[in-house]
């Protein structure tokens, strides 16, 4: 088990998983760029140091960074003088993964790096708004390349399912951007459009005072700050490019479609969802945003790995076929539960 | 004040609409093509009537047509046969305009009718869902064009301010259908595109366990039954189309700046909706979905309307320059209050 862990970041993020792991009885040592947070966070358990080298010399089994993704290359700059790797794995929180490889690669720190990626956050930001309940049922997109090793995997897994007490599901980075892109950073894109049209509309007045709750849904992630969702966007700029070509010959698809009164394909424009509405029917009624508890779970079944370098592609079809992983055990077995998506 | 007022159609709307008209002293009497919900309406004060004969026999000052739009061609038919054009106005509440008044004129029932949609539902139906609350602060428009008379029009508005207690805006079926387009239609569309979008993912299941917040606010609507999401597409379809067709040309221009590299395109993309996120932004924390208190509100001012036919051009601009009709005064003026979107 692991029980010493150093946290990068005093944020919304780095402060709710500091608490969290607090709470799981584990050791929590913190640096963050500004100490204005140290007296609260040290109030609540969390040991705090002034410096990256102070954070590597507590000798933590895993550092995770929860730092902006801008100052990634800052830091990782910073910790490649001190951290021993041979003593420490490296683990962030990042919302974009191919990008964050490869700044960990160009620090050489890439032997002892782990991706991770919680699904978890909300509007707020800083300590102020951290709390250990964020993590509440998220989860976890772990990302794996061919250099990763098994034990630091089982590590980063250990301390995401035994101490946050989350599941997982363990990817490449490819298809965790790509995901990434599909769910939330092209539709952030779609929902500022949204707001764009509406402001370009000579009669925005009258459609604005006529919005009710589709517009309202709509329309709420273009609310928030536009530089984080511009920057979030350009990180992952080649899957969200992809993607909204995509949309556009779908609306455009759609046009056509209305333009010429073709009722077989508007038809199937309709229908080609219904595996999601499906999808979304089972999972109604669990806690957000990632049930626990789904009709037909009998509880986890294991699934055994390959023992040579294949372990990484098994993990990987476990993801695309839907399980979330509970835990990672001896003898390279996963414990899974299915979320099937036909 | 009318007084007596003809309901068609006991569903959610229409049975909602009717609870509201009985709480305010009306009297209602209502008409439904199945008499399945007429013991509990009774018991709620409304007079349920087993023909569309026996509703025009009642002598109500105004009909409310609140049957769904495919019924609206036979409904208006019948009601044609018995209707007293002289005695009675017509209003309704589907969700698209031109085409109501089109089926209305087509019924020969032009002169007497008033168009109106209140911006007020949710995602159930049928009498056992209908709620007089459903219309706290919904704001309505009401649509009028050149054969409207203003006495009409004043009926409808004293219905809707007096009776119901919302306010209201006055706009031509045209302008109502782009708005409805852009705030409604459209974005169906869109959400649905996304989910089909998903369904064609190879690695759907990793996206679709990795939403969160973003990915269930901008796809909640593509959840609701298709088919009705279809109809409403489609009988806006002309609408639609142009906005569809203008939103894939915004979102392929977003993945041009992204494949250029163009950071002055992608700053204007994010720039651009500011003015909605500022409306949006002093719209804040007032009770969904129409707020009555507005910052800088210091009560409404009466707007004096032309006295030859311009009138429904005054009100129309003043729809447009964002305000709302908290009433309808003899010498034909309107008490309004403004809701500015820059």
């Amino acid at each position: 088990m692991v029980s010493r862990i150093g946290v990068v970041g005093l944020g919304l993020i780095g402060g709710s998983l500091a608490l969290r792991l607090v709470d799981a009885g584990c050791e929590v040592v913190a640096w963050n760029h500004r100490d204005h947070p140290y007296g609260e966070a040290r109030s609540r358990g969390i040991v705090c140091v002034d410096s990256l080298e102070a954070l590597t010399a507590s000798d933590p089994e895993i550092i995770v960074l929860c730092n902006p993704l801008r100052a990634m290359p800052q830091v990782l700059g910073e910790l490649s003088r001190f951290l021993d790797p041979s003593r420490t794995t490296l683990t962030d929180v990042g919302s974009v993964k191919a990008m964050v490889r490869r700044q960990v690669a160009a620090a050489g720190l890439a032997d002892c790096y782990v991706g991770a990626h919680p699904m978890a956050g909300n509007e707020r930001s800083g300590f102020d708004a951290a709390d250990p309940t964020l993590f509440d049922g998220a989860l976890w997109a772990v990302t794996v390349d061919g250099r990763t090793s098994w034990e630091r995997l089982e590590a980063v897994a250990s301390m995401i399912t035994d101490l946050v007490g989350d599941d997982l599901i363990v990817v490449d980075d490819r298809t965790h951007d790509r995901a990434a892109a599909m769910i939330s950073h092209m539709p952030h894109a779609v929902s500022t459009a949204l707001i764009n049209e509406l402001c370009d509309d000579p009669d925005r007045a009258v459609a604005a005072a006529l919005s009710a709750g589709s517009w309202r849904d709509m329309t709420r992630v273009a609310l928030t700050d536009p530089a984080r969702t511009r920057a979030m966007i350009e990180e992952d700029g080649e899957n969200v490019e992809l993607l909204l070509r995509s949309m556009a010959a779908r609306l455009d698809a759609v046009a056509d479609a209305l333009h010429n009164g073709d009722e077989e394909s508007l038809a199937e424009f309709f229908r080609h969802g219904q595996p999601f509405r499906d999808y979304r029917l089972a999972m109604r009624g669990r806690t957000a945003p990632q049930p626990k508890a789904y009709p037909g779970d009998d509880g986890p079944r294991d699934l055994t790995l390959d023992g040579g370098e294949n372990w990484r592609d098994d993990l990987l079809r476990s993801a695309v076929r839907g399980e979330r992983i509970r835990s990672l055990g001896p003898g390279r077995t996963a414990a899974v539960v299915s979320r099937p998506f036909a």
